[in-house]
């Protein structure tokens, strides 16, 4: 070794030490060059484009609406409040950034089969552990020894399951009844096809039919957000439990709902409306082979790519409640929801001019604590002097609600999404809470 | 400068370059690191899950099915021809490579809408362009002044069809019938409902009653591949084209198809059948608002999140098409079409023991040559001495298929997938082409 250095003079060794560098730099150099590379590869990957209407610019889902009585934005235009539509997640999963991501090959959901050996052929199997697994963390359902059945929507599943548990004999269609105020969708989607198999029985506080009947119990209910149960008094009922709303951001979780045929859906838990996927938890085999039958008829399956995404999406709901450091989904979801049940009770207490439902408090199992039903829609009652609610928030206040009588109940009644964006949601409380029955 | 010089001795320049390795050695370690944390970050995207089954080892499309004579991994395994899945795709698109991943954010497919400006609202506008595009590259079908209705496939498509054209009176279902043998889904579909605004009327060369009817025309033709016109000699007969396999890798493109309502499906035209997404090309308003109406009421939609696969995916194929140094997506599969066509028109010539139509060859626009039909299903008809077809290839050869009865038609045909992948093609070829009735 002295002797290697002896050899090497400091000339050397400076000389060596240059070359060093000089490689170093090289490396350096050819490091930013592969980066510089497999940026230009992404250029190659399709980037989602953005949805044309913003999302509000409220940083945080729980400081939702809180500022409607200084808006300064209302500028004259049609807020229409008539559907579901779960925008005011937007910002909840765009806080979220990339982890709920999804990097799709386009060689994927080439074949139709999903899952050969399940009876379910067409569900993910990723999304069918997510699905059990979100019922475990939020105690909302039963699912062992469930079939699980994957649908375009809870909509379709809906329909799979009348398919399923109508009498397929001679007997003629069977009644389907529910108690008003009913989701208005469910007289029109048993009776466009004009079926021999089912049709629409009405309200079901006075059905009074003999022989067997499909009962649909829909709880939380919509558009009221009242827990249900099933009413018609006789053996011969088959129940379909539509609990699309039975998640903690709306209602207290009183226990894991434990009936044969139940119906979920991401467009309300997560907010993902546009995936189109829904879920039934089944208890009775033949049922979910028939219901399965209806969707390969109706649709031959279920997109996959949806399905992977409402996986990836349920998994990142899940880890979430798991995070002792961070709010959770739910937490942020029930936040933004409370604040704005607090605002619109403090404007109709305020203006005396409508009312909405009044609920009773319960034990929620999964945050712990007693509160309020805060549900996704209001089922909003104009005062005595409105005949037709509706019409009055058209023309006199430019919102646009869903009349009572598509629910089986009064004019005096409207239904009103509270899953709007910030915006919209702001401009309502700040039109119905002036004095003035003119818009602004 | 030569003062500079004298100051800096040998060896403090020897410390000076040791000290810029140094630097460029932590430069060095530090971009390891930042890389490190971008692979982290990529951690959180979700990879799609790789399907489970594998692809053929082919390594490409054109080389498909050569090797059936000397095959040796016939293990005796069930082979499944009776559906349609379209895996023969899948390595070209494997070859692909990245330029048809898609990235999708979490916060994507929140709202229902996608368009609402657009009749047809649920309609993402870059699968409306690519649509558009796509038949005008190919030629085979009018898209001016038609209206797109996009469906969870084709299957919902005929249904809103069926919806659409059926009158909504008190006249009765409308009898609905297509020449034999035709697709085996069509009257489980009309009828599984029991609809009161149609009904399956069989077989259109047969079919005599007076009054409205809708007649169905697959063009080519599933099961047998032959281009179609309507057969019912009637002037109240309402037409719905289904031209699910009108593309080039497996009929002439003569004309671009100009009919009131034409149905289109990904599928089978790029083989994407797990995206589950048709759409149908309609000439009157009327029609394509109830049929709208139809998907409002079934599904509320279609998923947007395969709306955006399959635009990207038509952007992939219209594009290729363009590229004059590469083959493009339709020589591709028709190449692979060709190869197994000739191979199973070679063992039926040699064994005798089957047969296959016949076509006649057509000049086709796109590819400017003429060729014969080659389908994406054989309707193969075993030798007089097999009563039932299905039967015999089930229990002697171990192959699946479907039988003439479920078509309309005789047991002695069956319909067999020409697009499932090549391994289990090149058995299928392997069994048919051996003289003894067992399996190997």
């Amino acid at each position: 070794m002295g002797k290697i250095l002896r050899v090497l003079s400091w000339r050397n060794m400076l000389v060596l030490s240059l070359a060093i560098n000089f490689s170093l730099v090289l490396k350096i150099l050819k490091g930013d060059r592969e980066r510089g590379d497999s940026w230009d590869r992404t250029a190659y990957v399709s980037i989602w484009p953005v949805v044309s209407t913003t999302a509000s610019g409220s940083s945080s889902l729980s400081s939702a609406s809180c500022n409607y009585s200084k808006i300064e934005e209302d500028d004259d235009r049609i807020i229409n409040l008539k559907f579901g539509d779960p925008t005011v997640y937007e910002t909840y999963w765009q806080e979220m950034g990339e982890v709920t991501t999804m990097v799709i090959p386009g060689w994927q959901s080439l074949s139709y089969f999903s899952d050969e050996n399940n009876l379910c052929w067409f569900l993910e199997p990723e999304l069918g552990k997510e699905i059990v697994r979100v019922h475990k963390v939020v105690g909302n359902a039963v699912t062992q020894d469930r079939y699980i059945v994957v649908g375009t929507g809870s909509t379709q599943l809906y329909q799979a399951a009348l398919y399923a548990l109508s009498p397929h004999d001679e007997s003629g269609p069977i009644n389907v009844v529910s108690t008003a105020p009913y989701y208005s969708s469910y007289p029109l989607i048993t009776d466009y096809l004009k079926s021999g198999l089912y049709r629409w029985g009405g309200d079901a506080k006075t059905y009074k039919e003999d022989g067997p009947y499909i009962e649909l119990v829909t709880s939380p209910n919509n558009p009221d957000g009242f827990l249900r149960e099933s009413v018609v008094n006789s053996s011969k009922g088959i129940l379909i439990h539509d609990l699309a709303y039975y998640w903690p951001q709306y209602t207290p979780i009183t226990s894991a709902a434990d009936h044969d045929v139940m119906l979920f859906t991401a467009s309300k838990s997560t907010g993902h409306a546009g995936m189109r996927i829904g879920w039934a938890l089944v208890k009775d085999r033949e049922t979910a082979r028939k219901m399965i039958e209806y969707i390969e008829l109706n649709t031959i399956g279920v997109s996959k790519d949806s399905q992977l995404r409402v996986a990836k999406v349920l998994k990142v709901v899940s880890d979430s409640c798991g995070n002792e450091t961070a709010k959770s989904f739910f937490d942020h979801s029930y936040d933004a929801m409370y604040e704005r049940w607090k605002l619109l009770k403090q404007v109709a207490k305020d203006t005396k001019r409508f009312s909405v439902p009044d609920f009773a408090s319960q034990r929620c199992n999964f945050f712990g604590r007693v509160f309020e039903p805060q549900p996704a829609f209001a089922w909003f009652k104009c005062g005595e002097e409105i005949v037709d609610c509706e019409k009055f928030l058209r023309e006199e206040k430019k919102i646009l609600t869903k009349s009572g009588k598509h629910f089986g109940d009064e004019l005096s009644y409207v239904r009103i999404s509270m899953l709007d964006r910030d915006t919209n949601f702001n401009i309502f409380l700040h039109r119905i809470s002036s004095s003035s029955n003119s818009t602004l």
